[in-house]
């Protein structure tokens, strides 16, 4: 099937015989899951961070058990080996499974199980199959669970993923304050509820987006950081049954050392059986994320508006013919397809947060559909962001002109005179101004009591742009 | 309590003795019901469509247990006096329970109970308390259970409510159509994507907004009509288990009668008793109805932004001054405040599903924060629909010089060459309007190959607010 | 690409030159939307309804042009004659773009255009790129916008994928029904708040889930109907700019007799243009079933629960081995990736009202998010329905016994002896058999005062799954 | 009209004279945000920790102004001296204004500075509206914006108000902790997907909800952490315009002071003045811990279900009767109404998320209803903690011999048999219990082969909840 081949071996398991393509590595309880979900059509190999998460999880186990003399060191050796091929991506299209699935990852698990054995029997020159010298179960499993294996692969395939996305994040960031740096001069109208306010930069605009995301490349590394504790050696519901005494702490430990990362074993075990809290929190960390971004690209549309009946203040990279029927219309498609992503990553949280709250007695059986959403979600928001900023946002030039000239229109300026002249005579001034369609500066030269320095002052609005007060009082 | 007094009296029910404010009408489990779930500050006599239902249900179930000869005829008169009493809004105070409450309702429905006998005993000249004259159960509640009083009573509280909606929909619509026809020659630019597109009338603009509501109307209709089919007479799961065989058909006839209502039996009390996919999809159109308002109110904000750096196409009233600093500044605050009830029903659409899908078996126990969630939806839907109406539509002014001008800067008539010119010479001109400045107009003129004729066409943008091709084809 | 080619050619559209796969029926728009949007490695064509769909539009517009005399009748038929070829299926490999994708689908509908246009120029005999003879712009989107045609195709795709749907609903209730049949006799507990309430029978019980489930079938059917209603013919924000004034209704009437669906024209077509609330509602429909057969498949793995600590009430079928670790476990899979697959819609809803949400002006450009969104839905939940219809409920049977000892140990009949001996006494009475470890038998038969015949009444509660209380009470 | 006065008296604001009822303390800019928004009913009084924040607000930034002597010493003195009382609780019906306003705090903002102004002036022996001698704006608000001075506010209020949540989730913890240890020797059946698993004791489980909860206290500390960031002194859109530009280090300084809270300033003010990332953030966490709240709520009332046709494993204390119409019925009113608190939240937390998106451009317009649901949700989750643990937890009993009785009549012991014998051997056996009806130590007995010590070792499940392989295996 994975294969092609149309030709296929029967073997048995509990459940009796069941028909698996010939030379598939994967075995019968992989086989009755693939006809068991035929759901969405998206398969666990989409995501090879959480095939290579498992290769991890199945060496770290083997080595553990061979250490301490429970599995024989030969076969921990070939397991390891298959592991080592795994984890390279070599084996990806024998995990035709659908990332929708019962069982609460009990096929994902012995997939992989099946996938070391076949494999393992095949460098031991021997036939899938003979289980009888490579056992899914009784070796490649062993003193392991779907109940600690699968929960730990998860987190790994996510600790796995999310520097590419803070990478990302972090490189729009920059791009973001080299715009800022180029925008420092350009003076314009700061804007609240969509009104006119004050006068702010277009650097400061830009530095404000740059400031926010990196923010979140900070708050996604400490979240993601509660990943690193995991459930493995809890087997069946946590209890450590059929494990070793010993198993536990050198699983984890070899786990540490295979990945490189700063995993620690969970301090009950029973509870991080069960518990998906981290997925939880780790899902509104990239609500938050898309939220942010989201808003940011609401703002570049906006900005970029126009160009004749819009703020058109910015111009954004032309990248594709924006109509089929209007002809010269460019839109602003990075910025709306990255909003379209936003709202697929709210809605993916959501999810997740109900697969959470279904988790019954000591198991949610529902993490797979926890792990699609949040594997998806960082898949698509690293896209999204490279998209942004490599299409996007390198190519934002500004429109000096225009935003001086929406500045200059504008009352903006009349709150700097509130200090020295009030509130209330302030706002009558702001007024004249809206209603005669003469500028700010012509309003106040009519004013005879107002001094040349107080109105001078309101004539550069680069000063206006920071902490002012005390001048235009004194 | 509800009455201020410091005397309390004792009752005993099945659990106990329990301490009551003396003279309050209500009994022993609703005293519970208030100690047992001090949760939200809101009481459900927020509701009073909520309590009126109640007090329908109570009053069909009495005259049909009289009518079948089951219930003493005076008690039932009794029972039927104190329910017009509770109708009319006289006895809220006697209904104090918090909108969070276990039980799926059964604190409610016995505080409406024990509100009838022991008002009724007060009519009757007997002290509170003497429920062998007339009992919360065995009387009031005869041939009830919660699980069919509630459901029944919930669906009829909404009946009760959502006319209100729609007459304020309807309202809404109607003035947004006056504006339409007062801005029916306002010539404007439209947009897709933010971004310059084809001629418009503001007029039309206004319609579709009248349009999309007006649905809004006839939808809300047709979804509500499912709660005329109710669970009365099921009693406990839906069997009918201690009710007459005629009951049922009594006591929906009954209420029918009583509330002029179509209102039939559910065909499966069974189902009935557990199913809520009535809230479900009403609750989905509530939300359906809020994202329509709060992309109208997003328009509005848009439209009317500036007034010097913004669209600027229409005026907003000013209800307020719109910032403690800056002194002019009028903010778009109805539609904002629009924007933020539509984000509530949202929400509240969510929990209402949430609570939906964790029904289980014969009940759903979450009734009473699925009651509590399309109520305050219909209540802040409502609210806010009148308040966009009479303080801000109402008062919506168009700038139509400011519309006709962006209008006639852009390309915006460039489309209506493509029929005659083709589309990439079309784009080429747009092209040159948008990196020259000049106008369209000016740009055409200097076409030498352009019919005067072709170019006199694009003149009037009016005509290309309607299907045109041809015309300018030929 | 597509085809594996890695020779390019070189076309051009307004924006420069883009290299294209040298056979790729598609051309420089389709090229730059790959290019612009590698987002989710998820293709349109993952949807075949969406391009038979789309192929419909096609169609239904050159048949109206070239009946109105606008389009060459020759053009027509070779446009026509692609269509059919793509709404057959035959092209699939030609839409390679990311569902998510910004430009409001403008990307999306000049692939179609493109690969028409490609397509036609080989029938015609002539290279690809020939457009001066076959426009993907001029001829084959004449007189369409994106505007008009891409939510028309996506309401037909979501029309064409719904019977699915309903039919799969249909089975399975059929198959509940008849389970429902079978397990008629099987007396047992009914359940509220998961405690012990009065008798039921298990068919009662799913006749239930029937009915709930068909109740659906028609709400989906009612729903759908509303997206017969399209705006073919607005073009660019539904004015209708650049066509026949006679267009319009000659290209629905050409779409109705296509399809053989009772489509008709939008009444405001600027409101069609980019009103998106029957997306919503179908959604929220879509959402509801989802909540429904989430909670059936909860009441199923509860009942199933076990089977020595737990309901066991019924029994589903063995798929599978249930664990990696416990031998002879089998667990519930088939609900429990429907469980999943609720979530996944509920979440998927929540997009679609964001998505909606964020419509602006004359446009909702965030549409290819709802096109995803809905039709990912769709093919969800009919593939989940059919699992579980023929992996689950189908091998479905009752533990009789099991079910007669739950009710025969509860207090289930004390409610029926109420009428008899008032609510105080009956409590009284389920206090002392749940104190004493005795039967409700027993217990009565110890009551001095109680008539025989009233507790011969409540020896056979099969007699109370029905309205039962006048018999008792006389 | 907050006092029941009926006598008005007219004051006057930028856009005309109002009507003020004659003893409010309260303005002009109030009496229109009333009149503007009369949405839900609820008031901002309502949240009493907003109204302080505000007050402590005030007052760092009137001590501020009069330390940098930009503010007159005694009108400083007599704003602090009104804060104070405000900060008592003194004058929380001086806050009538709705939850729900446009205009991103304003009309709260100048609520509390007009209450200053006029309580001001009565102490200064002034008549309300004298505002030439204590000035709302002028002097209230004297370098401050609603801007800055709103979001500050908020975080506060949600700092004042977490410790509350912390202190209910540590006392619930401590609560579970110790049912843990009561219950460490009731042996019984670990489930997973509802079905029989491995054994366990009660006290693993209930250990395993304190474990969940404290780390929840932990990241609920961590998260509102980063509301110690604020943008006070940032003032219109976080420029700092008319600040002295050593207000907002004073004005910082004067709040850390006031509140004995480690406040600092955000790093840049420009993003911090629309940046509600700290929201969405702390609000997903709060949704965290309703989840789990909801997580632990159903496994109690899964439980505790029955009595006699549920699990029975655990007694709730009866709160209430349990049914209007089932006598002796008892429900866990208390975990059923924690299920819709949670409910609730995941929908708050919806609400919350869409109002972060929205921000547009300088400001996020949105903040109101962030603050309601973010407070609403910190009450309610307080308030269902407490009542969890006082009502419910406290009391809950085991039932110890139902616990042993479901162990022991499952298969649960026979994974300990597969290190010995192997998974398919071991799922042989436990088919064999399952279709005989025997139990396990039956079976066992019968296998010849089987040494005494192996069955022997199966015979204490208390050995079973712990790592045991090796001495099985052995």
């Amino acid at each position: 099937m994975t294969k092609g081949s149309q030709i296929e071996r029967i073997e048995k398991d509990p459940l009796g015989p069941v028909s698996i393509p010939v030379d598939a590595y994967y075995g019968p309880q992989t086989a009755r899951g693939i006809a068991n979900f035929p759901i969405s059509g998206i398969r666990i190999s989409h995501f090879p961070n959480l095939i290579k998460a498992l290769a991890y999880v199945k060496m770290a186990a083997a080595r553990a058990n061979a250490a301490l003399g429970d599995l024989d060191k030969q076969k921990a050796d070939i397991i390891c080996q298959v592991c080592e091929e795994i984890a390279t991506g070599m084996h990806l299209g024998e995990f035709p499974l659908d990332v929708f699935q019962g069982g609460a990852g009990t096929s994902t698990n012995m997939n992989i199980n099946e996938v070391i054995a076949n494999r393992g029997l095949e460098i031991m020159g021997l036939p899938r199959g003979r289980y009888d010298q490579l056992h899914p179960n009784n070796d490649v499993n062993f003193a392991q669970s779907t109940n600690d294996v699968y929960p730990t692969a998860i987190r790994l395939a996510i600790l796995l993923s999310r520097g590419a996305l803070q990478r990302a994040l972090e490189q729009l960031a920059s791009e973001l304050e080299a715009k800022a740096e180029n925008f420092s001069g350009v003076i314009k109208l700061g804007r609240t509820q969509l009104q006119d306010a004050v006068p702010m930069t277009l650097g400061q605009e830009f530095q404000a987006f740059a400031t926010t995301l990196r923010e979140d490349v900070a708050r996604l590394g400490e979240i993601a950081s509660f990943f690193h504790e995991i459930n493995l050696g809890g087997t069946a519901i946590g209890t450590g049954i059929n494990t070793n005494p010993d198993y536990q702490a050198a699983a984890v430990a070899e786990l540490r050392a295979i990945t490189g990362l700063p995993i620690v074993s969970a301090g009950n075990l029973i509870e991080a059986c069960w518990d998906t809290g981290a997925f939880v929190l780790f899902s509104g960390m990239l609500k938050r994320t898309a939220t942010k971004l989201s808003k940011i690209c609401n703002d570049l549309r906006l900005l970029s508006s126009g160009p004749r009946g819009g703020l058109n203040e910015i111009n954004l990279p032309a990248l594709q013919p924006g109509s089929s029927i209007m002809p010269g219309k460019v839109n602003p498609v990075v910025p709306e397809v990255v909003n379209q992503v936003a709202f697929q990553i709210i809605g993916y949280d959501l999810t997740i947060t109900l697969a959470s709250e279904a988790g019954q007695l000591q198991l949610n059986v529902m993490e797979p559909v926890i792990a699609y959403n949040i594997l998806h979600s960082l898949e698509l928001l690293t896209n999204a962001v490279d998209v942004l900023r490599t299409k996007c946002v390198v190519g934002i030039t500004a429109n000096a002109e225009t935003c001086r000239r929406h500045l200059e229109a504008s009352t903006a300026v009349a709150t700097a005179l509130t200090p020295a002249i009030g509130y209330e005579r302030a706002a009558e001034l702001a007024k004249q101004v809206l209603s005669s369609g003469k500028t700010i500066r012509e309003v106040l030269a009519e004013q005879p009591d107002l001094s040349e320095d107080l109105i001078a002052q309101t004539a550069d609005p680069h000063l206006l742009t920071r902490p002012t007060r005390s001048r235009l009082a004194s």
